[in-house]
């Protein structure tokens, strides 16, 4: 097999934080990108929560109309029809929503030519506005979101007369994920040389990711895990980086999840809780016993 | 090649239910998760049938309308102008479908500023509403759903001097899968220890799915069905389950199928009936054949 | 390697027809199916051409205005107000346009019971259809579909002192395919028995499918075809069904293109017209020499 | 492993232009394609930049309620009520916009037979066109557009006591890129033949694409490029086609990317400097550095 490498480049070195973040974000910068990045405006506005998002379309619909109704107010003293001229600014604020959102009573319409004008802008730019929010939300439930929950601590512990390093992983969201694989690898420094090696897991691909899914690497003379200690691993600055591949049946996708273990979220001579169970014959999973593990003695 | 697992986790038993569903889902369940799950409500919006979808918005757009009805109602006597007393709430609740759905004919139109502010709001969420619509109608449409049409019985029948177990599948869609391929997995309790095999089948990949493809996997010597009974299999609660993974050509993705055949839905000695036959110089299925066998003496 | 059937099934028998259709369609038949089928209509939708599309939603929007204006006219003599008795069928039928369109001038506003609930369902259709036809719109512009032309024959011609069978391809799109590879099937009667079996083509796969592509299989001792004549393969009924896969780069999706030849396509001892051209430093492709070819004698 | 060609056909010769163009576009044209093709238009309009979209689709909106405005006025005294005779023109195009975003305030409206028939048509086109405009939003977004910073030039430099070539990638967006693989290879005119050779990579396969990214390939006695000399590369008019394929983790997609290396923008006996650096413990890359090299003497 061709030696794959983890990507971080030739200048990577231990810095002391993480490769990979806790949500799965890679922990990297870039510098001299242009300013405006609509695709990237786009991929936040399809991941920022939906609180979030409901929250900054209408604020954004709210102040762009508040702009609208300046325009109308400012601009003349017969712009619109039927306009009490003591609610002048809101009633232009209320005409501009009837033209943005095409609602367009009537009751209030507009009359001089600046007005025809700026009220046709106005019905432009809500029909483009909701044609994009028509495709936000459409992007926002189409992008394959794995929800992936690991267990909070790898463990090491006894495991056919050695040791093993162990993670559990579960499936949070009702989608089935298909022939899931895992790839982990070890990142540290030794000898002040940033080492990357693939750790080899028993049972790494499952037809069905329905469940939970235990990942042991037995750690054996092939190892690169092998002899160390808790205080080697902190020296180093050890991490393990979890790759997860599936098909999402859901969304016809293929997902991906990505994960780290930092040398102090290892726990020693440990065991993990089962977070299975049976209720009337159906079998089930507990997410609250995903980090319960038991001491060994 | 490496070793796969079926991925029910280690907790699984056999509980004397199925592992896999007729419909092809996944016989778990999850606790412990969050009560909104906007995700999962989006797929279950796609995946419902279409009387129930158009029920449900049809429902959902009337009741919004009669709580924003009852907000005019309420809010105060001359909300709405040209409101004829006697009707009041049902043409407040006619004037918040004209502004939710943004014809606005204007024969009725806000007049205070309380009725003013909520106009606004109902065209607004009435425009993200449809967007939502549109995404929904879409997403449904898009959704590859490969509809396999499995036999109701797997049969098992002397072939080749020996038994073979054969299922029988069907592609009910008029959408082309390419590149087929289908995997089949022995799951027993057998000595107290829960087995998972592969079947090894015969013409297990096919280049195009257009009509019916039947399924042997070959009880030889090397399959861990061999020696089997009607009795060994009941005993072990056997379940056959069944993975095809193809092209899917009208959607452009890879689509995947499930099933099982549980031992009670195993046929001794018999053989499967063709449903398929020539008609003008044309080959073609009859799906109602589909299930017929012919019982051997 | 594993071996692979073309799928057509057991009872599949040569009747004289071919197994893919010019268009690169199966030509199979389904019975039994229920008689609406909801994916199919939209696949429909979205495959017929752009003429008969827009002819299709512009009828049917017609047709169901038509419906409502005969509601309105039927229901009552003051259905609508500022109707001109006179004109009493087109003005309900432009207020149901107006209506379902959601442009709702006014001008023309419900006054019975009867009417308002009539154009609040017209109007909630209204947005359901045209959020239907988005979907559409968007489903039609982003199927791949992509263009491949063949040639029109297959040539078997003297080829590194045997006989070779050529076919050509080009691509029509300005979409670039990327890692394209083909693969030939070759299906006769042979001694009553039908014959599937795989031709081995001369640089079957190329990194970039960018103009026309000539697929050569030699017809050496190792072929099915050795020793065929004009003759035998009209008798067996042969045909070469050909499968391209693609990664289309436009559309960000795997792509697939069917096409046969049957023998009575074959053209012996010709050879293929080139269609490339260089003008300005720039390679071309002329679409219309793809089919040309020069007999040799 | 299977030999795989560029796919530029047999008539391909060395033209003294390149094969790939720096945008990734292949240099090729196409002759004897029908005039109109609706998804080549398609492409354009989700390929063309943001400013340009939004020019072509203000104006097209423009030009087309001009046509309509212009039908308005000429066909008849009385079309539309309310409409100023000074400003009949104006009015008219007013009107068509208000009709065509379906905004309809209603205080223009239409009289006369012709008029009604006019605007019922500009509503149902006006919805059509925002329904198009929808989708041309959404593809815009939703296709994965990676882009990848090539170095400018390639390198010729010492390397493991022989010569290399290398060059340098960066993911300039920040959607990660995961099990990201090149492909190089070398294109020239040699002995009047057009040689085509896959370069060997070393690091040719990473698992996240984050940063940057620097291929090597060793020119030792193995490779084609062995004992070639800057002039024997420009008479043979050398080109190094590259060919990068990843799975885009925002888009949930495969993607590819396409450049190329002239003989003239080979550097020799030079090394890249670093573009990558360190700041509160976080790596990064400066993409200004991206083509900043060092001769060594």
């Amino acid at each position: 097999m061709e030696k794959k490498d983890l990507g971080f480049g030739k200048g990577a070195s231990n810095t002391g934080t993480r490769f990979i973040n806790k949500d799965g974000s890679i922990n990297v910068f870039r510098k001299g990108l242009p300013f405006i990045r609509p695709y990237d405006l786009y991929h936040t506005l399809i991941s920022i929560n939906w609180l979030k998002f409901m929250v900054l379309i209408s604020v954004s619909f709210f102040t762009v109309n508040l702009l609208f109704a300046w325009f109308y107010t400012v601009l003349e003293n017969n712009a619109l029809s039927m306009v009490d001229e003591q609610h002048r600014f809101w009633d232009s604020f209320f005409f501009s929503v009837q033209t943005m959102t095409t609602v367009g009573y009537g009751a209030i319409s507009p009359i001089s030519m600046a007005a025809k004008v700026i009220s046709s802008i106005g019905s432009f730019l809500g029909l483009l506005g909701f044609a994009l929010v028509t495709g936000l939300l459409y992007g926002r439930f189409s992008k394959p979101m794995t929800k992936i929950r690991y267990s909070k601590n790898a463990l090491i512990s006894p495991f056919q007369e050695k040791n093993a390093l162990m993670f559990k992983m579960a499936n949070q969201r009702s989608s089935k994920l298909i022939e899931a694989e895992v790839t982990a690898v070890f990142i540290a420094t030794i000898d002040g040389k940033l080492v990357y090696e693939d750790l080899k897991l028993q049972l790494r691909k499952i037809n069905f990711f329905a469940l939970s899914w235990t990942l042991v690497h037995l750690i054996d003379e092939d190892s690169v895990m092998f002899n160390h200690t808790t205080e080697s691993l902190k020296k180093g600055d050890a991490e393990v980086v979890i790759l997860m591949k599936a098909f999402d049946d859901s969304f016809s996708q293929t997902v991906y999840s990505r994960m780290s273990y930092k040398h102090y979220e290892f726990i020693w001579n440990a065991r993990f809780d089962s977070s299975i169970h049976n209720e009337n014959g159906k079998m089930g999973i507990d997410l609250k016993k995903m980090d319960s593990y038991t001491k060994l003695n």
